[in-house]
């Protein structure tokens, strides 16, 4: 992180101009080999999250790893992965717009799809779109411990969805979705339990339990049951991962090159990057990023284009026209911004990658 | 706002599916309109910044309206309009990222562009631009009347960097641009009396003064000199334009149209639209946005495909499967989130509008 990048500040100045969205592909590959050594170690499989790269290319390297397939938060996410060829896909999320549009139908008729429900209305939907599709559709049951997101509430709701989908020849039970507290795996255990005694009495069986996050794996192997996990940030990491305690700077792939555009007084300076390119999402830290080449300066608010610097604290301060790198805050919804990333290899630009899934808002 | 739109909505979410980002051009039209009579009554020119829409098509409609030429923030969406047939156009920001890239000289090449800049690294970028461009490039020189934003915080600045332009033949002193704050006119009117003196004892002309801002309509007329305005958000206007008291409801022109996908116990429930999709930028407000079918529900967090809504102040709760529309706090991060616009008039979708702009890092 510490060594002199001026070279590579250049090259991606010449060839690109800033903001520029950077990944360091050999951080990458690290990244995507520990997550894949964790989920072997616990014995479960590992199904990536797709939202933090939205990348095709990327999907590709992770299953290369040994990734049994991916997780999806979109339908049209889901279509850009089908398209290059990906077809053991979760959605993990409940479908109503995208069941209603008749795009899940539409797909489901391509790839044998996976689909979250945590209420009646969606397996309605859902079992629709089946009958168009002419194929039934696996569904997990989102079950909440505790997050207060999606999901349901108690292992009581979870059953009478199972027999829902039980009494409806176009529903499959493919199993269960948690997304567990960091610290809230034993209840997560006893939910589980709950499910599945009585899935058993119910004659069913949950093929597929799937937890999730990137601060979770220090739990993966805390669920007696579960067959895979899921986490997305992991692949880049983020400010708010190194927060948490689970990467460290070195884990960090993803970085905006931005430029020191204007100063205003001794305190003041601004970068040419703001809220359409790091995005407002403070991920509940203080300030909007880490400047590696200025760590003690503070970037305290956002215009769209600009980002505002205060240099207090900082003895050694950018001067207009300096290039520096950002760690944002929370990667997933800074890549969501840029329609390309600039792949770097040792220093040297060797790829651009489009974030081909990026702006699928169903 | 309140009439029965149940059939505009079952059009939306069987044709495109939820969130989606929908505007109507009823109001669009009315907007534009209004922007432009309250320049040509101040008897300003109209320059409106396409920073809200981002659409060369509805660039277009405000050209056709009056408006002498656009505003961009980005060379590339400089570049997206130019591609569009539009030519007067002031990049409103130090460009140097884009500058130094080479991009900068060749738009210029093909546009006598309008820059600006308020620092010496700027004006040198620009010289070689526009000598690798073969042309001179038009610099406007920012002014910082109290916003803390971009800009020379003193005439004294401003004419030092006006003696640079004079002395660089690749370069033309295009005018002076400012962004007053709402209540601090009368200080903009004293900077730019101040520089335009400076400007005479140099024979020097400011062809442009340019004001900017949607809540600065109110002063339009308030600084002696000023030729043009920029406004951006006006043209849809937001939830922040309704709480500075410059718009109602009725001008809202955008509303993202997003499905009940959960409900959480009693008081919690969850919208398909997160902060991928309206953003985390609160404007300063409470909350993320307004839903018109419940106004006293909350949205109070997101997840990034997720609104997280807190019910505890509705009588009248929404249901799974429910649509909703949503007026976001602002709109021009919103739009920015969304590849097309779906546009409706008088209750019927008309047209796909390509938010062509988007995504412009540079």
């Amino acid at each position: 992180m510490t060594e002199d990048c001026t070279q590579l500040k250049n090259s991606i100045i010449e060839n690109f101009g800033t903001p520029c969205g950077v990944i360091d592909l050999d951080i990458v590959d690290s990244n995507i080999a520990k997550a894949q050594a964790l989920c072997d170690a616990a014995g479960v499989a590992n199904r990536p999250h797709i939202k933090t790269h939205k990348s095709p290319r990327l999907a590709a390297l992770q299953i290369a790893a040994g990734a049994q397939g991916i997780t999806c938060q979109k339908l049209g996410e889901a279509e850009v992965m089908a398209n290059a060829g990906i077809t053991d896909i979760i959605i993990a999320t409940n479908l109503l717009g995208a069941a209603r549009s008749g795009r899940l139908a539409e797909l489901q008729k391509r790839v044998a799809l996976k689909v979250c429900a945590d209420n009646p209305v969606s397996l309605t939907e859902y079992a629709k779109a089946a009958t168009q599709a002419d194929r039934p559709l696996d569904v997990l049951i989102e079950c909440d411990t505790g997050q207060q997101r999606a999901g349901v509430e108690t292992p009581e709701e979870a059953l009478a969805l199972a027999e829902l989908i039980k009494a409806n020849p176009m529903l499959n039970l493919a199993g269960l979705l948690f997304y567990p507290p960091v610290d809230g795996w034993p209840q997560t255990q006893v939910f589980h339990d709950k499910v599945i005694d009585g899935l058993d009495k119910l004659g069913m069986h949950a093929g597929i339990v799937s937890t999730g996050g990137t601060p979770n794996f220090v739990n993966i192997d805390q669920l007696k049951g579960s067959t895979e996990h899921r986490a997305g940030t992991c692949i880049f990491n983020d400010r708010m991962m190194i927060e948490a305690g689970v990467a460290t700077l070195d884990d960090c792939a993803f970085q905006v090159y931005t430029s020191v555009v204007s100063r205003g007084g001794e305190d003041r300076g601004i970068l040419d990057a703001g809220s359409k390119t790091l995005t407002a999402d403070t991920g509940g830290l203080d300030g909007y990023g880490l400047i590696l080449e200025h760590p003690t300066a503070r970037i305290h608010k956002f215009a769209e284009e600009h980002g505002f610097l205060d240099l207090r604290k900082c003895n050694h301060k950018p001067v207009v026209g300096d290039v520096v790198r950002v760690i944002p805050n929370h990667v997933c919804v800074a890549v969501n911004m840029i329609d390309q990333l600039v792949a770097v290899r040792g220093g040297q630009v060797v790829e651009i990658i489009p974030v081909a899934a990026r702006g699928k808002l169903v």
